[in-house]
C-alpha cells in the first residue's frame, strides 16, 4: 500500500502579542501559529509542529528541528531584533540547502527575509481596517491553484508600494486597497536550492488566518516550497580539469 | 561652459596578497586597486580614490567616504572575514540608497556580496592557468558596449558552475574554460535603488586587470552602476489614506 | 562645438477615430500622434516624424522610414487588423536589430506587440471615466526619472488584470483604479537588441497625452529605448571551431 | 483504487530527413519521433501519440488532437516553412490556454517557437561531431531532477551564443563545447498559462535521443510542462466596477 509522504511544516511565531494584548488574544486565543497550522491540516498531507521566540535560546529552532523541517512558516512583528543571529544563520543555511520558507505579513522586516533578499523590505503602511482585494496575476502558478480571479478581505492593514524587494522571480498576487494603494502581495524567490514565498495579508487583530482563501494560499505555498533536491552546495570544491589542458601554461 | 560630471569611484582592495607574496607583487607592484583604478582613467570621466582593509578601523570606508562614492569596486580574497560587520552594514545601506557596487573575481565570497544576494556564492574552482573565453550574451547591454562577440584571457583561474547565486537580472557574459567548465561570469542585480555587477575574471597572479577588454568591461560597468536617483527609502512611513474610507470599519 | 545627437522618433497613429468621431476630435484635433509628438519636444532632444495607417500601403512605415527611426511610438485601437503583416514583419525586424518600441494604451492588442511578446495581451476593461493612480514600483528606473512616488489621472479607461503578458523584465508602474482593479501599467521587455515599453494610460477621449507626468514618462521611455548597438544578428552563421578539435570525430 | 493520471503527449516530427537520407534512417529507422516517444515510456506515466508534417493538411495537429494533448514535443529542421500558419496559430492558442510545449534542437527556428518568443532565435552553429558537456545551472529545477552535476555527449552539433532569445524565466542548462563555445542549452518560458522548454541537444545523425540523460531531461520537462489550470483567457471581458464609483464622472 502506497502512502503519501507528509510535508513536515514548522510554524514559527513570535507569540508575544497574543500574551500581552487582549485584542490579539481574542482573535487568536492559542496564538497565530496555531491558527496557521490548523489551516493546513485537512487541506494537504502535512505534519505540523510549532516553535516560538521565547521557547528556548534557539527560539524552538534547533539544528535538529530545522533538519527535520521541509517548510518553515514565519510570523513575527514586534520583536524581530530579539531573534538571535545564530538562528538566522541556521535558517538561512537550511533554505540554501533546500528548505522552503514562507514569510507572512509583518515578517517582511524579519531578519531572515532581509538576509535572504538583501534589501530593507521597507514599505508604506496604515492600520485603518480597510478593504483589500487580492488579484491573481499568475493564475497558473501552483500557489494560485483553485483560487478565483480575485478575492477580498473586508478589514486589513494596508501595506503599500514602493516595497523595497528585489525583482521577484514571479509576482503571483497584487493587492488593491480601498485607501488608494497597490502592493505586490505575493512574491516568489529562490535562494540556493530553497524556495521562498512572501505573502502580505495577515494582521494580528484581524481574523485573516481563518479565511478560506488565505488558508488555501498558504497550503498551496507549502506544497510549492517543499524541498526538491538533497545535494550539498555548502563548499567551494577545488576540482581537476575535465579536459586535457596540454600546453596550458 | 558645460562640464561633464565625473563619477566618483572608490576602489577597495584587501591589499594583503601584494604585501606578502612576491608573485603577486611582481604583477601588481602598487596593489591590484591601483591597476584597476588606472584602467578607468582615460576610459571615462572618473574621480578615483582608493581604500584598503588595513588602512584604519573602517577599512578606509568611513561614512563620509561612502557618502561621496558613486560606485564602489570591491576586491578581496584571503581576508573576507576580517571585514567588520559594521562596514558591511554601511556599504549595504549605501547600495540600497543608490550607490553602485562592482564585485570582482574572488570577491564572490565577500561578506558584502553574500549579504546583498542572500546566497553562499559558492562555486567550483581550479588554478591551472588555463585559457578562458568570455562570450557576450547580451550584446546590447551597456556593460558590453564596444566589446567583440567574445574575448579571451590566455591564463586564468577557473571559476565554474554551479554558482550559487539568485537568478540574475541579466547574464551579460558566460565564460568557456579550456578545462571543460562554463560560468556565468558577468551578472547584474538591483537591490534598493542601487545596481550591482559581479564580474568573475581577475586573479592576483595573472595580469588580467591590464587587459584592454577587461578594463573596458569595468569602465562600462562603472557607468552603468552610477546612481540614478536620490530618494530615501530607509524607513517604513505610516501614511494616511488617499481615498475616503467612509464606512471602512 | 559639440552637438547633442537627437533621437529620431516616429509616432505612428491609426488616425481613424479622430476623423470620424467628434468627441475624439475635440480632444485631439490634430490627431493623437501630434499630441504625443508635441509632448516630446522641449523635454528631450528629438526629431519627430509622424506616420498613419491610411497614409499609404506601408502605413507610412516604409523600410526607409524605419531605417531612420530610433524609437517608434505606437498608437492603435479600432483597426489593428488593417495593419499589413508585411509591415509588422518589418517593424519586428527593426526592433530585433535595436530600434526602440513604445506601445501605448489600446496598442496592447496591436499585431506588433502580440508578435513580440507571443501572448494575447488580453485584459479586463471598462470605460467609466474613473480615477487612476499610477504607483512607481521601480523608482530608480530611467523611465521613472523625476516622477513622484505616484501620480493620478482624474478620468481614465480601466485596464485590469489578469493581463496576459510574459513576466516583464521590469514592472515600472502598477495602477490602482477607483473601481477596484489593479494593473501592471508600465512594463519593459527586450527582444533581440531592441527595447520595448508598454504603457497603459491614454484614452482617445481623455486628454491624457497632455498630462505633464504622462509626457514625462513617454519622454523618459524614448531615451531609455533608444538603440544601444548596431550589429547584425539576422542570420545563423556557420563558424569554424575556435579550439583544435583533434580527434573529435 | 486510485489511478495515476497519464500525461497525454504528442510528439511532432517533420519526418522528412529520415525518409530521404540514409544516414539519418540508420540512426532513427522509425523516425526521430518514435525514439523520443519511446524514451518517455517507462520513465513517467504518459500516453504518447505521434504527428508528422506530411500526414495531412493539419500536419497531424487538428484541433481535436491538440485539445487532447497536454504536452506537445516539437522536432523540425529542414522544412519549417512548410508548416502552415493556421496550424501555428492553433498551437499558439493551445499553449496560451495551458498546453506545455517542448521544442528540441533545430526547432529553435520553428515558426511556433519564434512566434511564442518574439525573436529570431538565431545562433552560431557547426557540424563537427565534437564533444558537448551540459552543466546543470539550476539543480533544484524539476527539469534537472535526478541528473548529475553535468553530463556529456560524445558527438554533437554545435549551437553557440549569442542565441537570440528573450531573457529566460530560468536557465536550467548551459553547454560547454569542445570547439570553444558556450550555449544556454535548456531554457524555460511561460506564455499565457502554458509552459515552454527549449532544449538544444539532439541531432538527426547522432543517437542523442537514445541517451539516458537526454531522455531523463525530456521526461522531466514533460512533467514540468503539463497543464496546471483550465481557465479561458481568450477574450478581453468588459467588466462592471467592483467598487461604487459615486461621483466618478
Amino acid at each position: 500500500m502506497s502512502e503519501v509522504k507528509k510535508i513536515r511544516v514548522t510554524v514559527w511565531n513570535e507569540f508575544r502579542h497574543e500574551l500581552k494584548d487582549e485584542a490579539v488574544r481574542r482573535v487568536y486565543p492559542d496564538g497565530i501559529h496555531r491558527a496557521i497550522g490548523e489551516g493546513l491540516t485537512g487541506e494537504i498531507p502535512v505534519e505540523v509542529r510549532y516553535a516560538t521566540l521565547d521557547q528556548d535560546e534557539d527560539h524552538g529552532l534547533s539544528q535538529e528541528v530545522l533538519d527535520n523541517t521541509d517548510v518553515l512558516i514565519w510570523w513575527g512583528h514586534m520583536a524581530h531584533k530579539d531573534v538571535s543571529d545564530a538562528v538566522v544563520d541556521r535558517v538561512q543555511a537550511r533554505v540554501l540547502a533546500g528548505m522552503g520558507l514562507i514569510v507572512l505579513h509583518s515578517g517582511h522586516k524579519s531578519k531572515i527575509l532581509m538576509r535572504l533578499l538583501g534589501t530593507s523590505c521597507n514599505l508604506r503602511w496604515r492600520e485603518a481596517g480597510e478593504r483589500e482585494r487580492i488579484w491573481v496575476i499568475e493564475p497558473a502558478h501552483p500557489i494560485a491553484k483553485d483560487l478565483p480571479e480575485y478575492f477580498e478581505l473586508p478589514h486589513t492593514e494596508m501595506y503599500g508600494e514602493r516595497f523595497d524587494i528585489p525583482t521577484p522571480l514571479q509576482t503571483v498576487f497584487i493587492t488593491w486597497y480601498q485607501g488608494g494603494e497597490v502592493f505586490r502581495s505575493g512574491v516568489t524567490y529562490e535562494r540556493g536550492t530553497g524556495r521562498i514565498f512572501y505573502f502580505a495579508p495577515g494582521h494580528e487583530t484581524f481574523p485573516i488566518f481563518y479565511d478560506a482563501n488565505i488558508r488555501k494560499v498558504i497550503a498551496n505555498a507549502v506544497q510549492w516550497a517543499a524541498p526538491r533536491i538533497d545535494r550539498d552546495f555548502s563548499i567551494c570544491p577545488m576540482v581537476p580539469p575535465l579536459e586535457d589542458l596540454g600546453q596550458a601554461e
